[in-house]
């Protein structure tokens, strides 16, 4: 049960291990180093950031080899659900919830990076999500809660090797029908999104 | 019709170019080039992310020409009315748009820039957006969807060439009266946000 | 009443400072100076980003002493209560805020900073927050406006000099039950989120 262990280590209280996090960026600042050192911490927290980025992108887009892509071969994640290992049963958990979306939107804010200051190949990405979705079968609804990425470079890859994704609240959203202002300004060509969007993907 | 068979081109699906784009932005890690190339790559992808954040600091302030300012000459935007052509055209439509709101609130999240690694002056910017809005007429709602900024550097200026908006869902939301605790720490002066914001901006 | 008329001087009209700020923000570019400035500017505004994070992440956490140490000795807010003077009379208002909330996510988004161009040692963010929240008396809601950051870099490090929050909304949001799924992904462990997180933070 060491994978528990390490959990209970560093993923215990909701937003104690933010607390943490962002005493240890206080004593980040000032950076320190010449500047090509300076340059690659900017270059490698940004690609942090991104892959962020990237998982919500992939997974909105529901292109789960995208999503899986973003963790290394032995990752663990802990969710609302359980504790899941490795790039196999992480897939099949995304598989489950991609199953049951319609469409979702992920709302990624709140993103902080910081830099292991005694591994190089180390950083924690801590966030919170706020989610509209719609499920293939039932209402919309609002959501949300944190996350915790623990990250690893891996062959040169910043990569998702521990993650505590938490669901925290959930409500129902009752959809406004879609309406056009009669009054509204002329457009060169009434092409819209509706030529460009899966109508299973426009809601109200 | 070539507007039309260009959106159709880079703009169909409402995920898939997020998708696309996540997966070029991949083959651009880790970073080559010298010191001062890859500085001026940060500082290029930060400029795009301002000119969204500028975009929307406009469009909320009710700023037209800071808004119409953040496009090109001859910028297409597709959104959910139509296909607009020109910054004439896309200033009366968010003339339209304005006109509309007594106030609004834009969320963007979710930002992830690419530089085109063929071309110098071309970049996409993908984000999400959620909205709260109380319009000039009806009641407050949420609203949200996506964005997809295809950038072009204009003598030295990163400016929004194309665009699609999304807008996906929307809902209403019924706001709670203002009230203030009885309990609440005292203000060395009762001087407060109703004494520099316009009513109308202050809904609940 | 110096305090106040400062106020009125760069907070007056919610979105007027945000438009005023972007009119700076886009003289500033392109950057000029050599590598090791324009590096340091980046960082400056990374870091300025981060405090802001930071002051959310403590925030959230219900950590009293790492929010007020993102405050200058002689900060000002001013909010919708009243203006604070000073880091003491802001620990009290936090303090009120926090002993009535059981949790709070804060959303904080469309963060734009910029340097002042005549001193080294000042700059400005501004942002949206979206909240939800769930007082430890009354229904949850969810709630909303603005942040407008005044930072002075004070022996070395970044802190908030004047800052002005506003909130602009607030509406009730009716919580759904936290059901899971009978098709779900199998687990390698069914150790989850409630055997992290405190169950008053896990809402529905």
């Amino acid at each position: 049960m060491e994978v528990i262990e390490n959990l209970r280590r560093w993923a215990t209280g909701l937003w104690e291990p933010f607390a943490s996090q962002a005493r240890e960026s206080q004593k980040q600042w000032p950076p320190t180093g010449e500047v090509a050192e300076r340059l690659r911490r900017i270059e490698d927290e940004r690609e942090i950031e991104k892959v962020f980025r990237r998982y919500h992108h992939f997974y909105d887009a529901h292109d789960i080899d995208g999503v899986v892509n973003c963790f290394t071969d032995d990752a663990v994640q802990v969710n609302g659900r359980g504790t899941f290992i490795g790039r196999d049963s992480i897939r099949r958990s995304y598989q489950y919830l991609i199953d049951n979306q319609q469409v979702i939107f992920h709302y990624g804010t709140g993103v902080l990076v910081t830099l292991d200051p005694d591994d190089p190949d180390a950083a924690i990405l801590t966030a919170r999500h706020f989610d509209i979705w719609q499920p293939t079968v039932g209402k919309p609804h609002a959501a949300g809660g944190t996350y915790i990425n623990r990250m690893r470079r891996v062959e040169g890859r910043w990569l998702i090797a521990e993650q505590r994704i938490t669901f925290n609240f959930k409500f129902e959203v009752e959809l406004s029908p879609r309406v056009l202002g009669s009054n509204q300004a002329p457009a060169e060509f009434p092409f819209s999104q509706v030529d460009l969007v899966d109508p299973r993907h426009l809601l109200s």
